[in-house]
């Protein structure tokens, strides 16, 4: 049935996960290789409305459950529009951000139990979890500070305190450990390149890429 | 802990349900008795936004399972902000659909299934489950006839089928079956007082109201 692979990005913010998968879609364009770059949430056009409700700023009391919900349902509608549909053709997808950003804020950060979360998300996949998860593993305590303090955090999860984005942390290096090898850790170098180099390396040695 | 009543009324389109609801509003008015009343989906900010997604009728690629998510983050939210306080509270809760409505259009209809709508629901409802289930019992051939075709149906849900509401309709009378006494049918009669009477005697027989 499922023939291309399915490949996501995930990090805490600020950890240069943009970048990277930015590096990523060039190379494969300047080397004639296909690929598909979606995100979440959002992707299409219901899951991107869906997105609007979670990140609005205004919607402080926005309770967890509630958040991990439509994070799902934003997943749900992406997969059948898009992500299966294009793995079926035997495209290989790379997203941003997917199941282990819920297991780590709302399962591990919000306190839902990443149990619970995985409950509901696998439902939702199916079978179509990633074959590869690309962690790039920095903590916020030092990507903060790399960032010199100039960034602008604008939406409502990006306000959180530090201290929430520890626990975001502990949470990916826990859904890591739960995840049976397909979550892989890539600890980010001081020079960009070098650690897209990482990043190369790792797809390659699974021939998802040349 | 749960100290107020809560009851939902349950019914396919069409039934006359919010006339029910306005007349035990109206009743309850005028012999001075306290009592919430809300909706959903929707009902607090939050889920009134999640309610106008789900019921955009220019959505109709949106998949089973988003829907039933997105009902569901809708009801943690209404649940969270408005339902338990009130509860907790002491206050009597009157709610127009709840957990049936999604077993019966999303599980049973939609042919997600009940059993998988029921693991997400009972999650999001935990131990605040209605106390009391009216169903209006009335099958869509019947109140589609009574209705005269002069009906506008301009939701994306009103929209399905006389065969899909017929559905619906099954997955109440499973969901009913399935609840151990907590749904309670009321056929209504041709006298929309009569139905009223027969509701308030389910109510008052449970010391609900007076």
């Amino acid at each position: 049935m499922k023939k291309g692979y399915f490949v996501t990005f995930e990090g805490c913010e600020g950890v240069g996960k943009s970048t990277q998968i930015n590096f990523l879609k060039e190379y494969l364009e300047q080397t004639g290789q296909q690929a598909y770059f979606t995100r979440e949430p959002g992707g299409v056009e219901i899951s991107e409305n869906i997105r609007e409700i979670i990140l609005n700023p205004k919607y402080t009391n926005m309770t967890d459950k509630t958040e991990m919900l439509l994070y799902a349902s934003a997943r749900a509608q992406l997969m059948a529009e898009d992500i299966i549909p294009k793995l079926d053709n035997g495209e290989t997808v790379f997203c941003d951000r997917f199941i282990d950003s819920s297991y780590a804020y709302q399962g591990y950060a919000r306190g839902l139990g990443i149990e619970n979360v995985k409950r509901i998300n696998e439902y939702v996949v199916e079978g179509y979890m990633p074959d590869l998860t690309i962690f790039i593993d920095l903590s916020p305590d030092k990507s903060f500070r790399r960032k010199n303090k100039n960034v602008i955090l604008d939406d409502r999860l990006e306000q959180e305190s530090l201290d929430f984005h520890m626990q975001v942390y502990n949470g990916y290096k826990e859904a890591e450990r739960l995840s049976n090898g397909r979550v892989i850790s890539v600890v980010p170098c001081e020079e960009k390149q070098d650690t897209f180099e990482k990043i190369l390396k790792v797809l390659r040695d699974r021939d998802i890429i040349k």
